[in-house]
């Protein structure tokens, strides 16, 4: 630890630097930065962040020494200044700001207009030429004082406020004069006495130490304490002050203020952008009274301060080498900058500014990798509600942000009638409590879907995000009976209009324009770097070091988006929604209602050409790469039909009487199907429904390649939870396989594996690596068993989880690395102990999931599987994830 | 490897030892044994289990040098019979039987009367006198070589023995002469012939190899194979074959054959029991078509051929130390015992023989503990249908054996209607597709309760075992339905009596006597024994050696019982039981339908004296040991009216409508309720709920202290799957009973805990621990989140899981070690990394089965906790852990 404990800076120099972050905090270390750099910046100086850690260690004492420290650096910027604290004539003020190595946005103190008292009020009048000026500054002072450094409430002061106009018989703070500020700055001074019990201190100095142990016991309020907590920023020592001149913009038509960005944050166009209002505030910019005014006008009007601006974009946008946006103030004519920091922009500016600053060769390819956000990139591929329309509307409601991009439509409240509408030309949202998989039609008709039940990973969300439908569930607000939507009361019937956005989980009332997401030139590129990155994969004890992208994909339609998408392979092929089409339904159900075995085999004999001609069409979309094709999973109840009608027909078709049909259905009911009679367990059961489907896959496989394409089927056995399951089910397959293979006489490579999805699964992982070619992790169910959430029951629950902090995220959106990864750890060591090369991916909701991916890349996965539209995302991630844990 | 390979023993010699049963078989060892310590047995030789490996590894060849040992031993025998094999005037013959280390009842193959031929069929008819018998011994082997050592069909056999009666106009064996049989043996050599392709053997050496390597090969047949892998029964080599000569029972009425116990093995007592028959075969006496006599009469007939058995039951019982089973033959005058094996015995005769060995000092109070089964302890608890009367009637239909014990009385279909009929007098039995917490009452009332859904932990079972009340669950060949209960097309009505087995899951037609259970006098002082032996436990590590038998009770009288029976303390009392009784139901829905906070504390309020009562009950009749409560765990739809009429009321009683009511119902059903908002996630949302619980217990706990009661009540927080829960509601629940403490002015020593059931927290344990005083492993959770199983659906597949072998045990029975033990295992040992002392017990059904008490010893937990009626048991078998862990 130095001594030093105060830094300077100011005038084109500082004692401190960007790379100081973690003794000046980010603000801070900005500030001496960009001083040092030629930027013109208010001088100041910054008290370090181990000061506050000696504070907190002394018992909320300044430590020796950092009082003359302090004093010292003040007098240097009252001389750099020329003028002093307090001073009645030309009055130094300063705000006392925090400023920690992390951004804890609004979470800790600041104290502007320091140094104000009865002297530096006529100082400032004096100076700024605006007495009501600086009496509003006065009075402003005193409250922001009481409130922040002392804790006292507001309330006696915005009440004095409200009868001062009151008495004046005026509305607006601005129809106050000057006498009328400094009548009500005298009642301020008493409100602050009768509140703290001492008189307001007319020593500046007092008030910038008070302020300044004030800064530092806002490193421990409450809302700090747990934004640390919740964001998991640890480490952190405490928090810096920042003491820096104040500038003001609105002393006259030669001062002014604005904010700015090196490149056009929406677009990414190497523009110099930004809005500015003169003689005025820095809040009135945002605020939005005043109309501000594009940076072209003040080429025009100021030229001499825009070049200056001009040159302060380009020199910051150099030095950062990364988009910038800057706060600045023109004080009678002196340009100010008061914080710069990368802009914050679109994903289509992200993308763009990252590819143009290649090409303008200001980073390579790897740092632009660096520089967009998964979350950046996932806004290019989903329409949005125009920008411009959601400012105006306010949403009605709020669920979770199932599935991105934004839909408006008519209401539905049935698949059906999606369907029938949509034929009809309309464009529907389909408004369901929760949806079931026999609303695949309706669902893939709708623009957009809201359920009013169920999680991040219920039926609803998960085939939503599949098909790249937006969709917004588990919206509470939402209540659904009798084909009408009621939210707080209101009322809305089939065909009202609705807009969801996906992305955020707002519901609005009413249609909105929604625009379509334009795929820019630059997107190829940049995501091919991405590539280039993840290729340089390195994970020590792996044989096989590529980390792959695949996807999950149900469709040859799906199988192409997820390809052109750069998907390498399909991880998870799920058989059953095939089953939900017209042509297969009706023998699936002839085949659960069946008597016998035989009857089952009849049955199951009019679905092999079928699902042989869908796995046919995947292959060929998937030509050249593996594809991992999962066994039938859902429990059989899923599939029988519901409806009199159609019951009547299946009773008919089975040769059962319709009451015997119903015992049936009756007897597939599961007071937990979650838990229930499903997945390998079936394929025990009902061992013809399994070789049934490797006969489809196999002979599909065989088929393709002997047409001149290249397959790698992979059967993978689902929810095992035991070797002996894996084992009996693996030896069936191998020798329908087989058989396929001799009897088509085309060679085949095929693969046999499971998912890892069931917790024993995971912990015995070494003996079912046995029996099994590769592992996929199963991580949807896999967090609901090791948790012991139902994700279509979470909803009662989960949010206020997330909320109070019990859990970091939803566990079905981000992976739980501390307990579920454990398993998934567990799994991955645990089966590779018996197979050193045993394949390992991940197939569950997590796959596309940034986080998740680098999770994924650092146990050791060969590979990740997602959604169609999320396979960019993960390209990005993995690459990201790969630059990290170099 | 010794060169021997063939051990002769006869004459009061051997060359083996019951010590050598790994490689002369168990049966062999004991013949070698028995014939070593002056036992009459048969001579004969054994060739070792050795042996039959060489014949595998050789390619089922024998190994060089055999065939002379046998041959030498063989002539040996001869010798010392002065009978020649073959022999046509006094033949010599064998049986040639299997024996490996362990007993495989049935799996394996014998021959009988080897050396069978045309000239020793003369030889025999001459030596027994009875040319009949000769013949008909001749015809039987013929067949049994053909089927056994062949391995051809019987069929043509019988068929010529039903023509040949068909032909005399006969219809019994019997009824064929001697001259009708010679005529059968010459067909039986015919078909012999066209069986096989070659003439029937007349060599009898070559009979004699042949037979051999047909019982070496039966080592690997597939039933053996089978069943040596569901009895786990692993690192045999093979079988022994045993060579004996034959001794016949029925050569005259100076022959006979018997069995006999050293003891009665259906009380216990110390009198020699047994039966037998003169001039008769072994089959004979089992078969039933002759009567028996029982041994007094032949005390009375030969006293001198009983004075001899006498001494062969004294010298084996002293030998062996234990009650011994044996069998016996009488041959012209001369005694053979044939077999000796420690004999099955009840559960009464088990713990009586016990005991009295003790006293004997026969054996020393810890072998004593050995003595006793688990399984026998059971049964003397438990009323069981009278044997006699269960011989005579068929099972309708088989279910699980859910709750032991027998029960009969008359259908009933509901609870209520339970409730009503045992007021009235009657003896009802519960028949119910499942049960629900809201039939409780009507459980209590029954006699037994019938289920024909649900596994080994469903409701119906769990309770019925807390209360002690027989079970059958799962029934599935019982359908249930509109007041009618129908089995394989038969209708029961309600008021049709019928009988259920909960031992053995068997459900009976009409009312069978009930014989009630009857403690012996010899049960207080063999428990005694259990716990002394049980203070002995010693594992590395553990600062509190202690392995202690808590009970799982939810009421005063439960808890009586528990205590009564052994237990120490109470390791989980569910307090949502109590909430179904009359006077608790209205307030607890009250507070369910409540629409805000204080309406759900005005609801509480009134629980609170309530629940605080039954407390006191439970403290006070567990007067001086810890007192575990479980604060609510159920989901809230589980307490909510089906009923319209209830409906009514509770809606009167909330103050909202009839339809609001039935939105908020509705609103609580969940998809899995297993993984829903239930235990700590209700904590959450609702802390009042527990802190009224907590309230309760802590008001209690004063109380009784008070009184001059000694109390340690345990708070244990259920379904923690993140240390943050825990640490949420352990923060609220020390601050109530702080509280409490101050306001009462009682101190009380108290304990805040957890379950841990959910996988999460067994992976997390190290954190969690940090904020528990203790842990109690709830082993049907973590058994159904581990595997994937819902307890109430696994009816579907499990039983076939068990019986193909893929589970060895119902993993709610029998603790899954292999995976949910892993989490058992994890979790003890990182919480203990946190917490070194922290205690660890298990309240899972698995609590009070053997095997799993077993490795929750070896595993380090501090106790286990299980139903009253199982605590017994459970203190025998942590008993039996400690002697087998020395």
């Amino acid at each position: 630890m130095s001594d030093k404990r105060v830094y300077f800076f100011g005038n084109g120099k500082a004692e401190g630097s960007a790379k100081m972050k973690q003794l000046l905090g980010g603000k801070g270390a900005n500030l001496h930065e960009m001083s040092s750099i030629g930027v013109p910046v208010p001088p100041g100086f910054t008290i370090t962040t181990e000061t506050c850690r000696e504070f907190f260690e002394n018992d909320n004492t300044y430590p020796a020494g950092l009082e003359k420290e302090v004093m010292e650096h003040l007098e240097r910027l009252e001389k750099l200044m020329g003028k002093k604290l307090g001073d009645a004539k030309d009055p130094l003020l300063v705000s006392v700001r925090s400023g920690a190595a992390e951004s804890l946005p609004g979470m800790m103190d600041t104290v502007l207009n320091l140094g104000m008292n009865d002297d530096a009020v006529k100082g400032l009048a004096n100076v700024s030429g605006n007495e009501r000026f600086a009496w509003d500054a006065y009075r402003r002072f005193i409250q922001m004082f009481s409130d922040v450094v002392k804790g006292t409430s507001i309330e006696p002061y915005e009440h004095a406020l409200e009868a001062a106009k009151k008495a004046k018989g005026v509305e607006e703070d601005t129809d106050l004069d000057t006498s009328d500020l400094a009548k009500l700055t005298e009642e301020y001074k008493t409100i602050y006495q009768k509140a703290t019990g001492e008189p307001f201190p007319q020593d500046p100095v007092k008030q910038m130490w008070d302020a300044t142990s004030a800064v530092f016991g806002s490193w421990n309020n409450p809302k700090a304490v747990t934004y640390r907590r919740i964001n998991d920023i640890k480490g952190l020592i405490g928090t810096a002050v920042n003491i820096v001149s104040m500038v003001y913009g609105n002393l006259g038509d030669d001062s002014g203020t604005g904010v700015c960005f090196s490149r056009d944050p929406s677009t990414g166009e190497k523009v110099f952008y930004g809005e500015y209002l003169m003689n005025a505030q820095g809040e009135d910019v945002v605020a939005g009274i005043r109309t501000p005014k594009t940076l072209s006008t003040l080429a025009d009007q100021s030229p001499e301060i825009y070049q200056q601006l001009e040159d302060v974009r380009a020199k910051l946008e150099a030095h950062y080498q990364d988009m910038q946006d800057m706060e600045f103030t023109i004080q009678q004519g002196s340009l100010y900058i008061l914080q710069t920091r990368n802009g914050k922009r679109t994903g289509a500016a992200a993308i763009k500014v990252a590819v143009d600053m290649v090409d303008e060769g200001v980073i390579d390819e790897e740092k632009a990798v660096t520089r967009v956000t998964p979350q950046q990139l996932d806004q290019v591929f989903h329409p949005m509600i125009d920008p411009l329309s959601k400012k105006k509307n306010k949403a009605i409601a709020k669920g979770l942000n199932a599935s991105p991009g934004s839909a408006a439509g008519q209401i539905v409240f049935t698949a059906d009638d999606a369907e029938e509408w949509v034929k009809d030309g309309k464009k529907v949202l389909l408004v369901r409590r929760e949806t079931s998989p026999e609303d695949i039609g309706g669902m893939h008709a709708a623009e957009g879907i809201l359920t009013s039940t169920g999680g991040m990973t219920s039926h609803a969300a998960v085939v939503a995000r599949g098909m790249g439908t937006p969709c917004v569930a588990g919206c509470k607000a939402v209540e659904v009976s009798n084909k009408v939507m009621t939210v707080e009361g209101k009322q809305y019937k089939e065909g009202d209009f609705i807009t969801i956005d996906g992305s955020t989980g707002e519901v609005f009332s009413g249609e909105m324009p929604v625009i379509e997401p334009k795929v820019s030139a630059e997107l190829d590129r940049f995501l091919s770097w991405t590539d280039k990155v993840r290729a340089t994969a390195k994970r020590p004890g792996l044989t096989d070091q590529k980390f792959g992208i695949r996807t999950n994909a149900d469709t040859p339609h799906d199988t192409k988006v997820a390809r052109d998408y750069g998907a390498e392979g399909i991880g998870l092929c799920r058989t059953e929604h095939m089953f939900f089409e017209e042509d297969k339904i009706r023998s699936f159900r002839e085949m659960i209602v069946a008597e016998d075995k035989s009857a089952r085999e009849k049955a199951l004999a009019k679905l092999l050409p079928l699902q042989q001609k869908d796995f046919e069409g995947i292959f060929k979309a998937m030509d050249g790469f593996p594809v991992t094709v999962r066994l039938l999973d859902p429990p059989l109840h899923e599939f029988v039909p519901q409806e009199e009608a159609q019951i009547k027909e299946l009773a008919k078709l089975g040769g059962i009487t319709v009451d015997q049909l119903k015992a049936k259905i009756d007897s597939l009911h599961e007071l937990n199907p979650m838990l229930g009679h499903r997945g390998c367990r079936l394929g025990i059961t009902y061992p013809e429904i399994y070789d049934m489907q490797v006969e489809a896959i196999m002979k599909a496989a065989a088929a393709v390649a002997k047409a001149g394409g290249t397959v790698y089927p992979e059967v993978m056995i689902p929810l095992v939870g035991t070797y002996q399951e894996l084992k009996i089910l693996r030896d069936n397959a191998d020798e329908v396989a087989r058989r396929v293979i001799s009897e088509s006489g085309q060679k085949v490579e095929y693969k046999i594996g499971t998912m890892i999805e069931i917790p024993r699964a995971a912990l015995t992982a070494d003996e079912v690596a046995e029996h099994a070619d590769f592992f996929s992790f199963g991580t949807n169910d896999l967090t609901q068993m090791a948790f012991g959430y139902s994700r279509d029951d979470v909803g009662s629950f989960l949010p206020q989880y997330v909320e109070d902090g019990i859990l970091e995220y939803d566990p079905f959106a981000v992976l739980d690395q501390e307990g579920v990864g454990q398993l998934v750890k567990m799994g991955t060591e645990k089966g590779r102990s018996t197979k050193k090369d045993l394949k390992v991916g991940i197939c569950g909701e997590h796959g596309g999931e940034p986080k998740s991916v680098e999770f994924c890349y650092r146990t050791g996965l060969n590979y990740v599987s997602c959604s169609p539209f999320r396979v960019p995302i993960a390209r990005l991630a993995a690459a990201q994830a790969v630059l990290k844990n170099r």
